[in-house]
C-alpha cells in the first residue's frame, strides 16, 4: 500500500469521457489498495477560452484577475472528476488550490508555492477517500487566488507529493516516458526506464519538453520520486531518479536537440577584459536570451567572441552587435541562422573519458563540421550546419549503442 | 455620496459587450460619487453549460461537487467585470463567496447565509475601490463551497446590503420594475413607484416573478430598501419599501394570476376533525405541493374538501385521492385542471372594507362564475375557469383604475 500523487494534464481531462477513463483508472489503483491524491489540470481548450473573454474585456488584462479567471479552469475539472469518481462508487473529495492553503508569494501569474498545509487531505485519505487538488493555482497571504504560470500543475503535484512525503509522484501526459532521443527522427529510439534529475533538466531545456523544468527542479530540491508515464497507454513510464540512491548511471542517457538557435559571431575584437560585458550588456539590456557563449584563445592581441539567441531575436541582435560594432573596433560582425545545436546528456560523462572525442569523431566520419563546442558536467553541445540535424543524431544514437540495454558507466560496475 | 450594492443577472453580463456596457454604468455611477458594491450572475447560458457536464459524468451529479462547479460561473464573470473596470480606469477589486466569508450552513445547492465579514469589502471601498462580489455563492464552516440555488445572486445583494448597512439594494432585470400586472395580459399595466415587501411577497410567489422570494424576505427582515431596475433602460424602476416607514399606502397594488393551478375536490364526506388530514396526508407523503385549501361548512354531517396543486402533479393526485376516497366514505371525487387563479394584492386592503365584494361584482358583472375563494390579509385570490383569465384580469384592472395614480387607502391620507 504506497501513497501516490498523480497528475493528469489539460488533454488526459480533455472531454467528459477522457474523465471517466481517468475515474477508472483512479478506481483500479485504489482498488489495488494505494492512497491516492490527483492533481488536475483545465480541460483542454479551457485556458484559451478564457483568455479570449478576458480580451474581450481588456486590451491587455491584468494579471490579478486573470489568475481569477484562468483558476475557475482548474475547478471545473476536480468537480467533474470527483463526480467521475463517485459515480463508480469510489468515495473522493475535491479541492481548490485555496482550499487546501496552497500558499504562495503574491506574483499573480507566476506565482511560487512556498507552503502547503497537508492536514485536510491527509485526515481524507485516512477516511480511505480519493483527494482530488485543481493543478496550477495557490493562494496568498492576503487570500487572493495565484496561478503558477503554465505547466504549473506538474509543480502542484510536485509539491503535494514532497509536504505528503508521497511514495511516488506520477505525471501523465501523451507520450509514454522520456526517450533517448526524438522518435520522429530516430526510429530505433528507445524508451528509458530512468533517468537522472540533472540529465531530465538538460534534456528538457534542451527542447525534449515532457516536464515543466521548474516541477523537476522542485523534486530534486524534495527528492521526490517522480514517474513520466502515459494517460493512454498501459506502461511504467520513465522514473526520475536521484544519484544519491546508488543507482547504476548510464555512460549517456539521450540526445537533445534544438532548431530554434541562431548564432552571432563578433570576430577580430580586442582582447581585453570587459569585451564580453560590453558586447553582451546591449543585448542582455534588450531582454534577449543568450544561450552558449564560446570566446576563442586570443592571437596578437585580437579574438574573436561567438554566442547564441533564439531565432526569433536573430535579426534584432545582429543590428544591436552591428551599430556597437565599431565603438568595440571590431573586425567584422557575422551572423548565421540555420544551425542547430545537437547534445549529448549524461551523468555517466562526469567520471568517465572519452565521450567528447567519441562524439567529434562520429560527426567528422559523418563529415559534419563542427561549429561550435560547449560542455558542462553532465553534457555536451555542439553547433552544426542545420541540414546535418537527422544525420547527426542518428550516427550518435548508434554511435553510443543507445537503441540497445543501457552501457552503464565503469565505476558504477564494480 | 451614497454607498449602493447593484446586482446583475445572468443576461447582463451574457457577453463581453454587455460586461462592457455594465462597466459603464458603474463607472458613472462611481464618477458621480456614489461607493459601489456590484454582485454578479454567471454568465447567461454558463450554468446549464456546466450542468451538461456535470451530467455527462454522473447520472445524478452530487449537490457537493455540483456547488464546486457551478460557482465557477459567477467566479468567471467577477473576473471579467473587474478587468473591464480597471480597463475604465476605475480601480476595482474582485472576490469569491468565499473570500469574503459569505458564510452558510452546508445544504450544498440552497444553502442559507448565515454571517458575512465585511471587513475587505469596508477597507477597499476606502481606498476608492468598486467592490465585485460573485453572487449565489458562500462558504460552510468547513471551508467547502456551497450555493444559494438558482437565483441566490439577489439574496447575495441583500444579504451584503444588510451588513454593509447600504443606503440601497438595486436588482437589474431585463424588466425596468415591478408591474399591476402582466402587461402582455393587459397593455394598460402601469409600473409601480413603490410596492411593500408584503405585497411583493404575494406578488412574487404568485407568478410575477421579478425577483427570488428568498431575497425579498431577507431585504423585508433587515429592512434593505431594494429597488428592481432595468439593465438595459434608464429609469426608476420599482422601490420595494417598509410599511413602517409611514408611506402612503395604495389600496391595490397589483393583480398577479397563475395558470398552473388544478383543482381537485372530495365532495359529500363526513365533517369529522380530522378529515382534512385524511385527505391531505397521503399527499403530502408523495411530496405533492397543495397551495389554496378550502372546506366548506357541513350539511347534515357532509362537507366538501377542494384544494390545489401544480398541474404537473394533478393526475398523480387525482389517483391517489381516488384510492383513498373509499376508506373516506366520500361520495365523489372530481377534478379541474382547466382553471386559473387570479389575486388582488395590497396592504392597503387591511384596513379598507369593500374590496372584495367590489371584485366579486366586477367578476359577476362579466358573467365569470368563481369556482374557490381564498383569502389572506393583504390578498383576495379567487380560481376561475381558464378561458376567463384576460377578460378577469382586465375588468378588475380596470375596476382598481390601476392605470392610473395609484389611489391611497383613506386612513393614510390623514
Amino acid at each position: 500500500m504506497a501513497l501516490v500523487v498523480k497528475k493528469f494534464g489539460g488533454t488526459s481531462v480533455g472531454s467528459t469521457e477522457r474523465i471517466g477513463a481517468v475515474a477508472d483508472k483512479l478506481k483500479a489503483s485504489r482498488d489495488a489498495g494505494d492512497d491516492i491524491v490527483v492533481v488536475v489540470s483545465a480541460m483542454s481548450g479551457e485556458t484559451n477560452r478564457l483568455t479570449a473573454l478576458a480580451e474581450g474585456v481588456h486590451p491587455s488584462p491584468p494579471a490579478r484577475e486573470l489568475d481569477v479567471l484562468l483558476s475557475t479552469g482548474e475547478q471545473v475539472t476536480i468537480a467533474l472528476l470527483t463526480m467521475a469518481l463517485e459515480a463508480r462508487g469510489c468515495p473522493a473529495r475535491c479541492y481548490t488550490g485555496a482550499q487546501v492553503c496552497i500558499l504562495t508569494d503574491s506574483a499573480f501569474s507566476k506565482a511560487r508555492i512556498q507552503e502547503i498545509d497537508d492536514e485536510t487531505i491527509r485526515n481524507d485519505l485516512g477516511l480511505g477517500r480519493v483527494v482530488v487538488v485543481a493543478g496550477f493555482q495557490g493562494v496568498d497571504e492576503t487570500g487572493a487566488i495565484t496561478t503558477l504560470g503554465r505547466g504549473g500543475s506538474d509543480t502542484t503535484a510536485v509539491a503535494l507529493a514532497a509536504a505528503l512525503g508521497a511514495d511516488e509522484c506520477q505525471i501523465y501526459t501523451d507520450v509514454d516516458g522520456v526517450y533517448t532521443t526524438d522518435p520522429r527522427v530516430v526510429p530505433e529510439a528507445r524508451r528509458l526506464d530512468r533517468i537522472t534529475v540533472d540529465e531530465m533538466l538538460e534534456l528538457a531545456s534542451l527542447g525534449s519538453k515532457v516536464l515543466q523544468i521548474r516541477a523537476v527542479e522542485f523534486a530534486g530540491k524534495y527528492k521526490v520520486p517522480l514517474r513520466v508515464l502515459s494517460s493512454f497507454e498501459e506502461g511504467p513510464g520513465t522514473l526520475i531518479t536521484y544519484e544519491e540512491e546508488g543507482m547504476e548511471e548510464p555512460l549517456i542517457s539521450g540526445i537533445a536537440f534544438n532548431r530554434d538557435e541562431a548564432k552571432v559571431a563578433v570576430l577580430g575584437v580586442s582582447d581585453k577584459p570587459g569585451i564580453a560585458g560590453s558586447i553582451l550588456g546591449p543585448v542582455a539590456d534588450a531582454n534577449i536570451e543568450v544561450d552558449m557563449i564560446i570566446q576563442n584563445i586570443g592571437h596578437h592581441g585580437l579574438t574573436d567572441f561567438t554566442f547564441t539567441v533564439h531565432k526569433r531575436d536573430y535579426e534584432t541582435t545582429l543590428d544591436l552587435v552591428r551599430r556597437n560594432a565599431e565603438r568595440l573596433g571590431a573586425r567584422e560582425v557575422a551572423g548565421d541562422d540555420k544551425i542547430v545545436k545537437i547534445s549529448l546528456v549524461g551523468v555517466g560523462m562526469r567520471s568517465h573519458a572519452g565521450v567528447a572525442s567519441t562524439m567529434f569523431k562520429t560527426l567528422s566520419d559523418e563529415g559534419i563540421n563542427i561549429q561550435m563546442i560547449s560542455t558542462s558536467e553532465i553534457k555536451i553541445s555542439v553547433v552544426v550546419d542545420e541540414k546535418y540535424l537527422e544525420l547527426g543524431v542518428r550516427a550518435l544514437h548508434k554511435a553510443f549503442e543507445l537503441a540497445e540495454a543501457q552501457p552503464v558507466a565503469e565505476e558504477e560496475c564494480r
